[in-house]
């Protein structure tokens, strides 16, 4: 069960040579999830629903006339994302959606292009959170070893990926949910520059961090999604310099800034694991400390905590029993944050962005490890590494946020695993608005590592 | 005195004739200045140093080398600009700066034009108010009569101005305050759009809302003006799109929307001298409301408040004492905003500029008076119009905050005057980045209804 399916080209070779259907894959997708329940990995599936829109795909091929090369993929989504043949429920009591309103904009656009549309996945309640413990349906069970988290807030795309049910889920990241749990699951994610992806239609955690992106087995599977999904919508302003994706070669001579020292520490294990992942690189390496690191971690939690308080306003007037009591407990207390305080942290944010992109020079990608720990057993709440003792909470988003607070695109790639036998993961990140090649250099890291070799089974 | 001398052009073409020398201007300057010392429209004039500035200018064009067509030109700044050749106070006890440190861009645009720097006018406290009469040299008096304030906070450039010191005078404009003094005293003001004017070295009130403009003694010395001033500058971030200024014809027919209605009262006056004027145009001419108006308005203060107090903690912390009393008490009560009112704020502010440039259709300027009462006397702390009783402070920012809060080019030209015989102001305001075809009609307008109709004398 552990190890993915090939990568979505098998698939998609597989629909278009008719060594499968897309009612075949629907299938083994719906046995697959019948037979991973105990990861709780989904809110909905309907299989009635999911085989007629397999027919409809398979008719298309047969008439000759498949929407995309993606035509029959089957595809999850975080139950975040709007869709009108399932409800949306953020996994909160607060206001569950009835089905029949609207697609968020990258569902439309998968469902233009054939995609399946699957179920809806598993999530940290309102995405506030990276555990994927706190969900109205309860929590999410990593694929590798059931006792522990999958890590979130898009937990259930990553089990559901990782268990290989889909081999694309689509997730959001405002602080690293797609890339945490994909990391913690072993296997890939990818979060776009900011303003690259529509996140219209998708419920927002903090509008001026988040982002949507896949979660699959694969970059080739990433690859055939990106191009669907980046470009402009008029309905998310964020989006309106947006460029569609356009495939590109990787450097002759990557430049890699591996990110290390006070503030940015991590367990023995997932840093050998990393070391070594590095020295197999051909790629020029320089190891660089960020000072102040945990200072700009404050700031993205300030400008997250405000911009969430603000957006539930209203709903957590109306419906305060509707929350969890912690999920209410932080949107009560960012509603006493001060303006001056998170103006502060604005000028912060736009310091680490000057810090990163013009006083660190010349580079290609920045590196960190994706997580400093391996999936926690559930009911850890501490971890401790490298002299800390943080929750475990922080620890998720010990690295990510960086690539939020500074609009970063980010990947994450499994690259080995730790003394726990759980998958350990590298992230890398690329200059805002160069996702092209920031996917590109993670194709050939990947390929010499030995693509998903990371990975059990 | 209250006559203002002719255009620019005059001045520039007698220096390029001869009629005039830098010298000779500068000299009937100093004469103007000394003669209008009640006005208190000055912190700061070196007679020597602008004599040295002036003879440098001379010498140039003696060698058939002038910087530009304003070589020679005598310029006077507000005491927010950093210079390096004036101390600069903001008219504030809390952070005198010595002369020596740096020009703010603007100022160095314009002294490598070849302008004479000819001295730093009387301001509202840092800026913070829209009165000119908390100062730490005292109030300024409004050349008209006075008895009335100028209004501001660049009430010293307008007073310079309109009592013919100088033909042009440079100010910053948070909510109106290059607009504000223009319009009260009979002179021409220009607000660029945001980010086309650096900001770099003129002390903030508000980042977010300020602007950098000319207050001049016609349209022709502000186009003469703005090809300098407008346009990038890498220390100013909101400049980074910023094109240089391109003269433009005015379109073939002019569509002129006129604010009215709830919110945007004014006395019967005013009004009717600014129908009088609308009449006298070959322009289509609509009146529309502008729903919540007043909600707009308490957004732009809350913007306002909460970046002035983020500016000024570090010296509000360590001399608390060295600012008024009354800007003290602003800048404490803004720490105190919370975050979350900011952001329903920018919401608001979304919403504004959404209204005024999608759902409005096609217009070229939006008209408005540009105060909705003539210049108050002195110790007159409320207005009455319009079935309203507002602070003087209010009245004076009425209508010009909205140019601020949607990013807007504005200028106000002279109308005529109200019943107490005090100058009355149109403002117009354009597309954001529209600033040259702001200036092609306000020069049209100017021209239908007479230049400088609105000025005693």
């Amino acid at each position: 069960m552990l190890k993915p399916p090939n990568p979505i080209c098998d698939d998609i070779r597989a629909l278009a040579t008719g060594t499968q259907t897309a009612v075949s894959l629907a299938k083994r997708a719906l046995d697959r999830a019948a037979g991973a329940a105990a990861l709780n990995a989904f809110v909905t599936i309907d299989p009635g629903h999911v085989l007629a829109q397999a027919e409809a795909s398979d008719a298309r091929r047969k008439a000759g006339t498949p929407l995309s090369a993606i035509d029959g993929l089957a595809i999850a989504f975080k139950d975040n994302y709007l869709t009108v043949d399932y409800p949306t429920t953020a996994c909160s009591d607060a206001r569950p959606l009835e089905p029949g309103g609207m697609d968020a904009t990258v569902v439309a656009r998968l469902r233009a292009a054939g995609a399946v549309v699957f179920g809806k996945t598993n999530m940290h309640e309102w995405a506030y959170g990276a555990t994927n413990t706190t969900s109205n349906i309860g929590k999410t069970n990593n694929p590798h070893n059931t006792d522990h988290i999958t890590g979130g807030s898009s937990g259930g795309s990553a089990a559901a990926v990782a268990a290989g049910i889909v081999t694309v889920a689509m997730g959001s990241d405002t602080g690293g949910s797609i890339r945490i749990p994909a990391s913690a699951c072993g296997i890939y994610g990818f979060k776009p520059s900011y303003g690259r992806a529509s996140r219209y239609g998708v419920l927002p955690l903090s509008w001026s961090l988040d982002a949507t992106g896949p979660i699959a087995t694969s970059l080739d599977a990433i690859a055939a999604i990106l191009p669907i999904i980046l470009g402009p919508d008029p309905n998310d302003v964020s989006t309106h310099t947006a460029v569609t994706f356009q495939t590109q070669e990787p450097p002759a001579n990557v430049k890699i800034i591996n990110l290390v020292g006070p503030g940015l520490e991590r367990t023995g294990d997932v840093d050998a694991c990393l070391r070594l992942a590095l020295g197999r690189l051909s790629a020029d390496v320089e190891d660089r400390e960020l000072a102040g690191v945990r200072h700009y971690f404050a700031a993205w939690e300030a400008i997250l905590h405000c911009e969430a308080s603000s957006y539930h306003a209203e709903l957590l007037a109306r419906n305060p029993t509707g929350f969890s009591s912690v999920t209410r407990a932080h949107l009560e207390a960012g509603k006493e944050l001060r303006a001056v305080e998170v103006l502060h942290a604005q000028k912060l944010r736009a310091r680490l962005i000057k810090t990163l992109l013009s006083e660190f020079g010349n580079w290609d990608v920045l590196c960190l490890p994706t997580l400093p720990v391996t999936a926690p057993r559930h009911g850890d709440d501490w971890q401790e590494f490298g002299g800390r003792r943080v929750s475990t909470q922080d620890a998720m988003t010990w690295f990510c946020w960086i690539g939020n607070l500074a609009g970063l695109p980010c990947l994450t790639l499994p690259i080995g695993t730790g003394t726990s036998g759980l998958p350990v993961g590298m992230m890398l990140m690329g200059r805002p608005g160069e996702d092209e090649k920031l996917l590109a250099i993670g194709q050939q890291v990947d390929e010499q590592l030995g693509a998903g070799s990371g990975t059990d089974g």
